[in-house]
């Protein structure tokens, strides 16, 4: 089908060329001309203003946000709206809090614009060879999409959650989990690395990965990484974070739900922030005005 | 080749199935023999006693122990190695304390008997269709009984982690992992359930292991779970451990390493064994003294 894509980064880009491959008609922009590179060459079709994407579309059109979560996507659901009509369809594929997601459908929905949260996970490889969509919004609309839902995930890796909101809810959950079993895989790793047996860590990761409970994906990734640095000392050890660790913390505590695996696991990623911390001279302060143990100076 | 096995519990009993399958020539005991029930109608040698084990065996012996971890380990080894002579081979394929492999490799090298400390993962379905094995002790008995790490785990399911003990902390570490991973699954799963929106549990477990960040083996026993019963509600929370988790946070403890998503993965099962608490009751009872806050009576 027809589809005008707003967004071509990382997931946007390959994204596209996933769809063009499978035989869908794409009208690319970015607001950063530079990310629509190469597309034009492959039989993509790259517009300069985003008012003209609407435009190049023919019948009920179908608009797909990959663009950066927060005022990037007003933005762009301001920008495009003028040229939608009722029963048109936006579906935002980034990582959007659910909560907002359920005010932009809300909003859209009054002007008969169907507003769909999709959850995408797989990473930047997936983009190009097949994804995971949890798709929430009302049926009618995902129905209509459902083809470009099929084709852009792997098999049995696209579901309807239900009403807005929800695609984006399980894709925070799904986050939420990730940051747990990373930070367990990461300690685990920590402790082979300072255990006094000579491990080859690649070869740790890649034997867990044949018939072990622990088999998964980021333990394929981390044999990987491990591969190409075999003892990851080209990279500070600084694990950043964008939001679903902390919506899904913050669900947690609106909902007084006992969650805390996933909620250090995101408190652990703020510390790796910090060369040092205030709570770290705070406590080796007191150490010294109770017991006279030494403190450590600054240079 | 020729092997002894001692214990045919529910992974013993596979390993044999598995080991005869392979075309081996197996010898099998158990302390109790109703677990060896049905093992001699499949070609397997079972016999009554333990120290008939080694004298059914010819030439250099190799005996696997797959017993229960503690005394069941020392007894089954004084049960064998009357029998046994310099150059044969006893093999720990159970969750021993890495420290007590060590020990044990120890002493039975002053009798010129090799241990080898074999960290077995799978399951009992991989017991019978492939393990992941990680194997320490000295290099030369390794060597020797390779055909059979080969023949009982998947293909590249099987790695020498080098000297005595490294197999146990090898493995004990992956169960440390597994602690957290299964714990950031589940404080997951307990946010969609608590979400307020519909989702199907089983469904949402399905596409997830279907293209995402988080596909792995745990999440398909999940799906699988949730297929036979969508809310659980035939099991009751209650989270066993044996020892492997509580060895990884020793050892942490032990070399000042930071794994707070493992240590709390444990404490949490601890918790589940408890219906109350008296740290809780004690967190009550301040409450209500410095702000008359109610307590919950006992009923």
């Amino acid at each position: 089908m027809e589809l005008g894509l707003i967004g071509t980064g990382k997931m946007g880009y390959n994204l596209a060329l996933n769809l063009k491959e499978k035989g869908h008609c794409v009208v690319a922009y970015d607001i950063n001309r530079a990310n629509t590179k190469g597309l034009a060459d492959r039989g993509i079709t790259v517009v300069r203003e985003i008012n003209e994407v609407a435009g190049r579309l023919s019948g009920r059109k179908t608009i797909l946000l990959m663009v950066p979560v927060g005022p990037p996507i007003d933005d762009a659901i301001a920008g495009i709206t003028p040229l939608l009509a009722a029963g048109d369809v936006i579906i935002d594929g980034g990582n959007s809090n659910y909560k907002d997601s359920i005010r932009r459908y809300e909003s859209l929905r009054r002007q008969g614009i169907y507003f769909l949260d999709c959850g995408t996970s797989g990473g930047v490889s997936g983009a190009l060879q097949g994804v995971c969509l949890m798709v929430g919004g009302d049926a009618e609309a995902v129905h209509y999409c459902e083809p470009v839902f099929k084709d852009i995930s792997v098999p049995d890796g696209y579901l309807y959650t239900g009403k807005a909101g929800s695609g984006h809810f399980c894709k925070m959950i799904h986050n939420g989990i990730e940051y747990g079993m990373m930070q367990a895989i990461a300690e685990g790793f920590e402790l082979l690395n300072k255990s006094g047996f000579d491990f080859n860590l690649q070869q740790v990761a890649g034997v867990w990965n044949h018939g072990s409970v622990v088999r998964s994906w980021l333990m394929e990734l981390l044999e990987n990484a491990l591969a190409k640095d075999a003892s990851l000392s080209t990279i500070k050890g600084i694990m950043k974070s964008t939001g679903e660790g902390k919506w899904t913390v913050e669900t947690a505590l609106d909902n007084s739900i006992c969650t805390p695996v996933i909620a250090l696991s995101l408190l652990m990623r703020y510390r790796s922030l910090e060369d040092d911390t205030f709570s770290g001279k705070v406590v080796a302060a007191l150490r010294n005005q109770f017991g006279g143990h030494q403190v450590v100076t600054q240079a």
